[in-house]
């Protein structure tokens, strides 16, 4: 279960309104990076908002072999959030997790981040942030 | 998209077998929780695993109209990792977030856990660690 997780926010994003409003638009996008990041996606879970919400806004989760990606969009804010995680069975992941989300990142071209980056599942390191961009 | 994260790590769970091993009865217990909590669940996904995992072991997501929660077991450690995220649309679901993980705390029973809590999309205040246990 030792594993490598980035947690960021995506503020100001300049993407195309389709990605912040169209579920099936941010399936596909996200499909689309796990698959090119060499993550092995098991299951998939995305919702579209209609009610309440003017502009949309979508929802959802990629299910991998290796742990999962969660995005909830904002388009009202033209934000989103994501998270990252795949933990390392067979081999170390952390380069697949960053190139997952450098994709997402380049795709959702956020003009502010907050970000957080974390090891996980190792008793023996303090689960804390780990030092990086 | 401000809201409240618990990221955690249940090592050493003594609950029974099967929450570990079979992806139905994680996914019922997690759906359970989310409702219990006072959640709203929009979609799910839920995998099990087979081939090279002599114990099983489940993986899955429940996607939130608030956000998600993620959870990965690995069987053959005894171990689960967890996601809660929940967002502060219509009001404050911080207590939402603090119950659901109660829940699946109280069902995994782990002897260690490696925690962390995160206040999210509020760019008026720094992406960190919130204090509490």
């Amino acid at each position: 279960m030792k594993g490598f997780q980035i947690i960021a926010d995506f503020h100001h994003c300049a993407c195309d309104d389709a990605l912040l409003q169209d579920a099936a638009r941010l399936a596909s996008t996200c499909l689309e990076a796990c698959a090119h990041a060499g993550l092995t996606v098991v299951a998939q879970a995305f919702h579209q908002f209609g009610d309440g919400c003017p502009l949309g806004g979508a929802t959802g989760a990629v299910v991998l072999a290796e742990s999962h990606l969660a995005v909830h969009t904002w388009p009202e804010l033209r934000a989103a959030t994501l998270d990252v995680y795949a933990c390392n069975v067979s081999q170390d992941n952390g380069k697949r997790v960053q190139a997952l989300y450098n994709s997402l990142y380049a795709t959702f071209q956020p003009r502010q981040v907050q970000k957080q980056m974390l090891r996980r599942g190792d008793l023996n390191h303090p689960f804390n942030t780990v030092s990086g961009s």
